[in-house]
């Protein structure tokens, strides 16, 4: 069979919830990827973190989040019961530590912001902080407690999803898509491998990657790119673990982040680079890591460091997703997840399934509406029209 | 055949470079190592540094090194002609710098030091270092020129010589020594992996592990440990090296060297520990190699991280190696070379066909006799039987 009701694009964490949330409301799917789990989900910490991934100007995004947040229990009982395989949800909150003065001043004024969008965050001053997590550096000047921020394990969750889709009845295709087939301007299904495809609905969840599908007209494809993230993997004894719950921190204006798994393992992360598709370990970024890690926890230098790996966020211009109907019929977007892939997974499918269904995207789901950006070229397009118009187009 | 004029233990450089040495001589050898080419030898950089490795105290040693680069050029020669395979030998000398003041300090008095043992190494005023390597940090505050320093590619050295082994009709044993097998009091040979391989001479040439391997008498069994050494490679442009020649610092008081290969790459190590057979990778070594290498080239934090790895020296109590008869008939000891195995290489080899040809050590390398230890421990017994019956023991 090569006709399928959906097909989905890309076996991220995005494109197997989809995919199993489309196969669960009755549909025939094919799930595609010539890599399948091996990308930005598989690199990344799993960190659950409205609180303190909320940035300034990304309000509507923040709001998102902390709905995604708050249904991930329910998301992670079913998904566990659906496949037989714990996800490793853990819901301690997580700790973001100032290492000295400056970042101190900078965290208060953080929590100011988060308190104005209502998160549930508190200071918990430097003595209070060592009590939660002794291993902390003793010249750390306190930090916020985000109550509200969780982690999962993103390696054993990909485990967990596979096996939910593959008993949910998903086509599993093992290729690459070089290209969307398109019927009278609107899309009819994929080419992988040489071989069609066809579903009435097509999902591209392919992460940084969804902009380099051949077959769209070029105001169809979105707009995200890959933005480097280089990362470690330490290795502890899992009945002295070092940490407790999850460490972020501000240390001399360099952020860094301590995910715990229970296995007694930390996972440290993460730059942020504009590097295109390079994904090399550098030395730089393995130094500036560990540096910054010890200056808030100085006995993770004892650890044994057994991965050092750098993945792909797909990054949008405004650094919120894009998922809802393309500017091309047949073709449902699902992608520029950046840094909250993980944590946007479970809203990002039932987006996705109301579309399919009703042809529209929730209210709820209105930041990721790719239509933000057509309308931004579209005045790109005025704009430049005006300029040659009046002659001051230099 | 299980009968040979010599069976060889350990398969690292120093047994590779005995064995050819001992087949081309007419005799029959068997070199028996359960993974060969695979532990110090592998992890090392590769200097040939009798002068950047001469230490107060280790006079003696420093001769024997001297002596042994200065016969490398030759070495190399036949054994690229006998295997067809290049071993990457260079002689651009090492610079040896100095990250700051205090440092500077302490490199002017080794400066002393090098003359004093009539070494040909001379101050290098910070300008002219950066003249030498423009990618020296602008902060440098000079250093030593050591011109009779050099480098050989230790892997690809392992691979010529495995190859000359090879084609010399050199018996290869892949299995583990679990024990010398002993006739009247002396060694007769080896069982390896339950068979035993006879010869009225072993070599035993198995690095750290050289005092791991049962069936000797205490006193015969060579005292040597493993010294835990991380270091680190480093993926450069071929075309634009980073370097070009060994750099070594004192980084605020912390060694680091940078070994430039041909391809663009450096090395980076290495670190010294006293953590028994331990060859995990840790965080902590890391991020000081990283450091410390950063801070007089910069420039390598650019560079990709492609291998980070611990291996296992031979150190003994002296820091000199131990070469020649042991204290029990039938065994020759060719082990305990800790920081200069690649560089003594062929006069160990020289030294040990001396041994067996004649019996006894040649003048030039008293300062491995295995028997200085022999005496030590003498002294010792006398001292503790002294001490019993006067009474004075506590």
């Amino acid at each position: 069979m090569t006709s399928y009701d959906a097909v989905v694009v890309g076996s991220g964490v995005i494109g197997l919830t989809t995919a199993w949330r489309l196969a669960g409301s009755g549909r025939e799917v094919a799930l595609v990827d010539a890599h399948p789990a091996a990308g930005a989900s598989y690199a990344a910490a799993g960190m659950l973190a409205p609180v303190t991934e909320a940035a300034w100007g990304e309000e509507e995004l923040a709001e998102l989040n902390l709905r995604s947040v708050a249904g991930w229990p329910a998301f992670a009982h079913e998904l566990e019961a659906a496949s037989g395989c714990a996800v490793g949800l853990r819901n301690e909150g997580t700790l973001l530590v100032a290492a000295d003065g400056s970042d101190r001043a900078y965290l208060e004024e953080l929590l100011d912001y988060q308190s104005s969008l209502g998160f549930e965050s508190s200071w918990c001053p430097a003595g209070a902080c060592r009590e939660l997590e002794p291993f902390l550096a003793p010249g750390v000047r306190g930090g916020i407690f985000a109550k509200g921020d969780a982690q999962v394990d993103n390696r054993r969750l990909l485990g967990s999803l596979a096996e939910a889709v593959r008993r949910s009845g998903v086509t599993l295709v093992a290729a690459a898509v070089d290209a969307f087939s398109t019927v009278a301007g609107h899309v009819a299904g994929v080419w992988a491998s040489g071989r069609e495809l066809e579903a009435p609905t097509v999902v591209l969840a392919a992460g940084w990657a969804s902009s380099e599908i051949a077959g769209l007209p070029p105001g169809a494809v979105p707009p995200v790119r890959p933005v480097k993230g280089q990362i470690l993997r330490l290795r502890g004894a899992p009945r002295e673990p070092v940490l407790t719950r999850t460490i972020r921190a501000l240390a001399q204006g360099s952020s860094v982040y301590l995910v715990p798994r229970g296995d007694g393992s930390v996972v440290v992360g993460a730059t942020t680079e504009e590097r295109g598709d390079d994904v090399s370990v550098t030395a730089g970024a393995l130094y500036t890591l560990l540096r910054d890690a010890a200056r808030v926890v100085p006995a993770l230098h004892e650890l044994e460091l057994v991965e050092a790996r750098a993945g792909l966020r797909p990054g949008s211009p405004d650094n919120a997703p894009l998922v809802g109907p393309a500017s091309i019929d047949g073709l449902v977007l699902a992608t520029g997840h950046y840094r909250n892939g993980i944590l946007l997974a479970p809203t990002t499918a039932e987006a996705v399934l109301a579309v399919v269904d009703h042809g529209t995207l929730p209210g709820w789901a209105h930041a990721c509406d790719p239509g933000r950006f057509a309308a931004r070229r579209a005045d790109e397009v005025a704009a430049a029209r005006y300029l040659a118009t009046t002659g001051d187009g230099s």
